[in-house]
């Protein structure tokens, strides 16, 4: 039939000349390497050979013994303590620091760690081009295409150099300012909430004026504050004037880790694929243990509780704060937490250096999640359909849990003013009222409910990346633009003056006119 | 395997409640629905039952006996010979009349057909509302959803009133008005050319401007001159106060009848799928005769020549213009033709009144498509990496013949001035000039390579729609918004007043202090 035949047809051409391609890898260290992994697993799993580019400051990387890709590991005058602590250093600022210092203190400290970064960044960098031996080895490896993390720069100026295509994976970057101006993603501050705003898509006057000031206070901040010496640095290595964004704009794919059952629908591009959850997998069995404790709950089920991987420790007044409220839950509860044990500990919850969070949260007698609101966990309560009690602490996790809380999911809480009563409250609550699974469920239906998987979705991008070096097709001529000309505004401009003369013109005619009837009028008089 | 199992997960997911649907259809005449009855086709394919509310003056539904569809015959006072004189009335125009009359005969004659064709309109849709016993009937099938063409109103009213949610098919509105005002569809004028402008993704100053005054003027014409009456038509059948615009804005989810092959790269919202080339097939063995024509053409080819189903005569001068050019031609020519066969015409050329023509440009042998420029044939020529030489008429077939230019796949001839040698240069240019070929080809790649076929898709979001009993979670909040809200016009007003009272305040303050400083002076002086 001809319908088979189509089919057929389609997935000849999707699969030609698919496997045997070869991968460059620009990573982040930390959680922004857990996403990207999967979708590089992928890839090699699909018979193409992966490649990361490994500073040897980086943390994350230490198993690169039995890991299915190669790792070329760049040396730079960091040291991983050095690195630990620079990354320590802004943990602690968000987590502690943001809370208690003085407005003018916080931007003096935001300015300074920002700036850190950078020169960490530019060392890294440094080190790759000054690597003379390994930029030949890279060139002569011929990859078909570069995959990276926009976080920081660097990624796009190796794939210039090398002369390759390059994807972008990104979850965010600060007021989407690299989507927006260097992506040309439209983003209507109407109802698009600028990141890190808290806002939902539904605004009022007041948070429409916020979100306005937001975006603009953060692209002051990000774009033109902090990368505009990159613009410098990257015309000096790709010897033609240039700058970070224009580069960053030459992204052929933009695979953004969320997807419409979190995100607030919005405009967005043709070269956007929105893949949020792609890390999402199913429930394995859970350790013989932890499976035994589980069981023991029964009806009342278990509640999940951690708060990322960040967080190992709390001060024992609010570790007890927190143990004594999940002391009076009827539920059994599962605490990942390294620090010190709690006093107020019950015994109907034990803690964990580390638990098979999504098995845990695909388990049939799981009720609730509590969590910080990092993404990769909200995704992966959104697969199985739990509700959440949220406790955001730092970056996007308070836009994460506005999102969920918006979305009738969550329950919200405040990490500083946490009292036991509250959080006994917000669990009971996300467990006994129906809508909050209900909706749960929901967003659940939406997240399998896809023409093809995330996962497949990120793998077919990066793939038609390499067969057609590049999707060019899918970039739009906003590019060519400058920002006025973008907004139309010397259009406007000319519109404005032509009706200005236009009207200027008219009323002299009429005062013309006037004055002449009055002279005519006056000399009948006369 | 956890991939594996996710994979089952998934199509059980998607496959789950999808067939035995029931789906109601409120088509549009004409090659509107040739596009709409493959995806109707398909849902009956996979188990739907597909009920077509049929008007009885439509001209194009006549083989309701052999049809997959049930069909509800809806009388209306008009006969199909009127519907046939008002269309051939409105191709007149086009076809002729558009050309030689004056500006301002040919405004008054715009308004005069759309008068005529909003009064058939509501005439059709009269005689839906009014058929009491239809309407109950309706409303016992309880169907899942009702697909529509937007091209005129009536669709989403029926809807309404069913209680049931609706999905558009839809290639364009005038000045995609409906899309953009009504859908929230995001149309940025410096790079986003409007319907009929005949302009591309690249413009200059002038084109700009000539963008920005065709949008203004056909949201004009089309959203605030004509459909401005259908308000109060639609408030009084549903008894409470609503817009057309409103009501069309409540599509679950618009499926458009493009996609990146042939479309310039545009923001677009994630209830948007571009389905184009959705009928396109791989093609079928030609009629014996027709094999052996072809077959004859030796290592030349062939060239398959068609100006659309609605152009079935040529003036005698016109069609032996052509007839003389394509003898000239080494290759043999296919040619649609129902007219008075010419005089001149060559040996190499057969004129037939109807062609396969998805097969004929499917064929291994053929080298060109001289079209008009209509979407269907556009996209089997993409479909078959066939180059094109265009000789638009009327309606999108400019923009389309600009399109296909702009990618480098076609040459574009001029109705009106139409000389033999102009035709003869342009058929050798797109045959002998290589990069003609490549980029259709490479169009054609672009349309394979996709994760899943545009039929599948268009049939999985209207499959999603049944499931969910709507596509909530896609709808933009733009939809809540006021127009001057939506800009964030009020939120602006609101910033400029406050750095106007800031400046005015200053200013006061200067010239105050100056004043008191003046006046010390002076009194130190006396």
């Amino acid at each position: 039939m001809a319908g088979k035949e189509v089919a057929v047809l389609w997935l000849l051409a999707v699969l030609g000349s698919v496997s045997g391609g070869k991968v460059l890898v620009w990573p982040v260290d930390n959680s922004h390497w857990l996403n990207m992994e999967y979708v590089l697993k992928e890839l090699v799993a699909r018979g193409h050979e992966v490649t990361v580019l490994l500073p040897s400051c980086f943390l994350i990387l230490n198993a690169t013994d039995h890991s299915p890709f190669r790792f070329e590991v760049v040396e730079v005058p960091i040291s991983k303590k050095e690195m630990a602590a620079t990354l320590d250093e802004s943990f602690y600022f968000w987590f502690y620091e943001e809370r208690e210092l003085p407005l003018w203190k916080r931007i003096y400290r935001v300015i300074q760690l920002l700036s850190k970064l950078e020169a960490v960044t530019k060392t890294i960098c440094d080190g790759v081009l000054r690597d003379k031996m390994l930029m030949e080895r890279l060139k002569a490896s011929a990859f078909d295409v570069l995959v990276a993390d926009p976080l920081v720069p660097s990624g796009e100026l190796f794939a210039e150099m090398l002369g390759i295509p390059f994807v972008y994976t990104i979850r965010f970057s600060l007021g989407n300012t690299v989507e927006r101006l260097c992506g040309g993603l439209p983003a209507p501050p109407s109802y698009v909430p600028a990141i890190l705003s808290r806002l939902t898509d539904k605004m009022s006057f007041t948070e429409r004026l916020y979100n306005i000031i937001s975006y603009f206070l953060q692209d002051l901040t990000y774009h033109h504050l902090f990368w505009r010496n990159w613009d410098q640095y990257y015309s000096e290595v790709l010897g033609r004037p240039t700058t970070l964004c224009e580069t960053m704009g030459k992204a052929e794919i933009w695979l953004i880790r969320t997807y419409w059952d979190f995100e607030f629908p919005r405009p967005f591009l043709p070269n956007f694929e929105f893949v949020g959850g792609l890390h999402c997998q199913p429930a394995k069995p859970l350790p013989k243990e932890m499976e035994e404790f589980v069981q023991s709950s029964g009806e009342h089920g278990v509640v999940v509780f951690s708060l990322g991987s960040m967080v190992y420790n709390l001060t024992d007044e609010k570790s007890n704060v927190i143990a004594r409220a999940l002391s009076q839950l009827p539920q059994k509860v599962l605490w990942r937490y390294k620090g010190k044990k709690p006093e107020a500990l019950g015994s109907n919850t034990r803690t964990y250096d580390w638990i098979p969070q999504n098995d845990l949260l695909g388990h049939p007698l799981t009720k609730a999640f509590i969590t910080h609101g990092g993404t990769n966990g909200i995704y992966e309560a959104i697969y199985h359909g739990i509700p959440l009690v949220g406790i955001p602490m730092f970056a996007d996790q308070h836009d994460n849990i506005a999102h969920m809380r918006a979305k009738g999911a969550a329950v919200e809480l405040d990490f500083g003013t946490l009292k036991t009563e509250d959080l006994v409250d917000a669990v009971n609550t996300v467990i006994n009222n129906s809508s909050y699974k209900e909706n749960a469920l929901r967003l659940s239906k939406i997240h399998h409910d896809q023409p093809i998987t995330p996962l497949d979705r990120a793998v077919f991008w990066i793939e038609f990346v390499m067969r057609h070096k590049g999707a060019k097709h899918l970039r739009p001529a906003a590019h060519h633009l400058t920002w006025y000309q973008y907004h139309c505004l010397d259009v406007l401009a000319f519109l404005f003056t032509c009706a200005a003369i236009a009207v200027f013109i008219l009323v002299k005619c009429c005062l013309f006119c006037c004055r002449k009837r009055g002279r005519i009028a006056k000399r009948k008089k006369e």
